[in-house]
């Protein structure tokens, strides 16, 4: 089958071997794969990801110098089953939490080197996880699940209450997603922070009460705004009169170093800051600062498996509208250029990969 | 009065003007206040502090430049009240929040240049924040209330589940009061870790269930004994099958750079940090070790007045048993030296200063 493998650091379009599935597989073909940030980064430094993986007590089974077919987020079509037989029909369209389970235990669909992910043209994937997409739903926004999921879980795990008043800083996919899943559970008012001007137009969209760009100023200079005092003294003042609303709440989703000082300084008293930007080198702050200010830092990834079911169907009801987050469609030979057009957060927010475009 | 005044960086005794209580103030007597390890931290480094409290919007009223009474885990006896009247008739004894309203506001009692703290022979307090000493609860003991409040707020923070192992790193007054307070409340197993013998005597007599010498092995080589999965691979098996016992959660009483670098390698996936060693220098970190985990950092700082009110009670009923950690008393004279004494983890805990001897 044809795949686009990362080989070597580079994308290259190959003919691989088509999966067979064993027991408690079934064969899919792709229809859709989004591109991921988690990708681009893994092209050029999938060493530095894999080693710290196994140094947090993950995997050690990935091998970066091996050939590997990326793509997590994709929407397929059952072909056959495996041995053990299976709930859908050939023809039927699915979606699943990219985990499999193969003769070494689980692997992650689109980071293994045994299973090919959504950038080839078949995947075999555990029966037992898959979900049908709903009757009706669009193959390209039923693609968006799995990153919309990781903004509900981002959503799920924070300590919102009542008039708690949130601050999203990044508008990529992640911090997108998290706009989406605040808005859907009616959790306002929202603050978005990006630089891009396309980005926060789309934080608009998706349900921003108000959007900063970094560049013209502090976004924590909008928490007064929404009547959330920034002083340990006003804070403790609000408090103990019983005029304190929800607690504040920051979503970093950027990922880069610094950014989780930055909020340390910023934020009110008493946040909680939601780390779901994956910032991969080591990076400082001051503890003093988040003592005197009893912050919170929880640090989420990926979803459980029912958020990811949930969120399909919030999609396919129409309370998730994922529509505006699509800007582009691209086939096996394009999906190198994509890694380059993604980096222009102007231009695009999620590419899509359709396998069986040339 | 006399006091020990802090003075261009050192203590020296001499004659202060004793306070005057103001509308809704009243005079007290002290008659003891133990010796804080903020205390120790402040003497040399108070222009740090106080330039790290405010850049976390704290007061911006200390000024190390000037005379300053230290002193915040006292112990006192009413003398009089201002001029609004109040509940407790001389000599009647009483403890309080260390935070009293002046003119300009709240102030830290033991980190002002207005209201001189409990190593002082009077000090002007709130009177709506005075608590009495239940009759029959010896003085001494009573003196443990504000370090041991402490651990108690550590404890209510944290995310302690039914069959819930805790790790207490650092087994200084901070660490014994969080042991403490985890007994007290039924939660356990109970892992301590420190460097001195002697704490981790006083530890396994305040309650916990196996201490570990930081030099002989990691303490986090304990979880397994008590069944904690540390793989990432093991706690998701286990969360699936159901076996999954309640979070882990690591309690940092140490604060000194690195320190949560290690527990953020060492600790099983999932825990909760319990940050309440206080780090006042920048630290760095792996934030995608975090994230690989899922950890979530939550920073504690001091006690609400109603957890401060039950471990009043909790000490004068007999189920916090504070008497270990006593290992000295001084006088006025000796405080500048009990500071130098208290270096030494082997010989002592908690100092109490007693201001009518000399």
């Amino acid at each position: 089958m044809r795949a686009v493998v990362r080989r070597s650091g580079q994308l290259v379009c190959d003919e691989i071997t088509q999966p067979t599935p064993g027991p408690g597989q079934t064969l899919v073909k792709t229809l859709l794969c989004g591109i991921c940030g988690s990708d681009l980064h893994a092209l050029h430094y999938l060493d530095h990801m894999v080693a710290l993986a196994k140094k947090a007590g993950g995997s050690d089974r990935m091998n970066p110098a091996a050939d590997m077919v990326f793509g997590h987020e994709f929407v397929a079509e059952v072909i056959e089953h495996g041995a053990a037989g299976g709930r859908f029909k050939a023809g039927t369209r699915v979606v699943s939490v990219p985990m499999t389970f193969g003769p070494q235990g689980f692997e992650a669909v689109g980071y293994s080197n045994n299973f090919p992910g959504g950038f080839a043209e078949y995947m075999a994937l555990t029966e037992a996880m898959l979900l049908e997409v709903p009757n009706g739903l669009a193959t390209d926004l039923a693609a968006l699940t799995e990153p919309m999921a990781v903004g509900a879980h981002a959503v799920e795990q924070a300590d919102l209450q009542p008039g708690s008043a949130s601050l999203v800083l990044g508008c990529g996919p992640v911090g997108l997603a998290v706009i989406a899943a605040l808005k859907l559970r009616g959790h306002g008012p929202i603050i978005a922070a990006d630089f891009s001007p396309a980005r926060r137009r789309l934080a608009e969209k998706l349900g921003a009460d108000v959007v900063v760009d970094p560049a013209e100023g502090s976004p924590h200079l909008k928490w007064a705004d929404f009547g959330v005092p920034s002083s340990m003294m006003e804070h403790a003042m609000a408090r103990m009169s019983g005029q304190l609303k929800g607690r504040s709440i920051v979503f970093e989703c950027v990922g880069s170093p610094g950014v989780l000082q930055g909020i340390i300084e910023g934020c009110p008293p008493g946040s909680q800051i939601l780390v779901a930007g994956v910032c991969m080198e080591p990076d400082s702050f001051e503890p003093s600062l988040c003592i005197n200010k009893q912050l919170d830092l929880k640090f989420v990834l990926g979803y459980t498996p029912e958020e990811f079911a949930a969120t399909l169907h919030d999609i396919a009801e129409g309370r998730l509208d994922v529509a505006p987050l699509i800007t582009g469609t691209v086939g096996l030979s394009g999906v190198a250029q994509a890694f380059v057009d993604l980096k222009d957060p102007e231009a695009h927010v999620k590419i899509l990969v359709n396998p069986s475009l040339n």
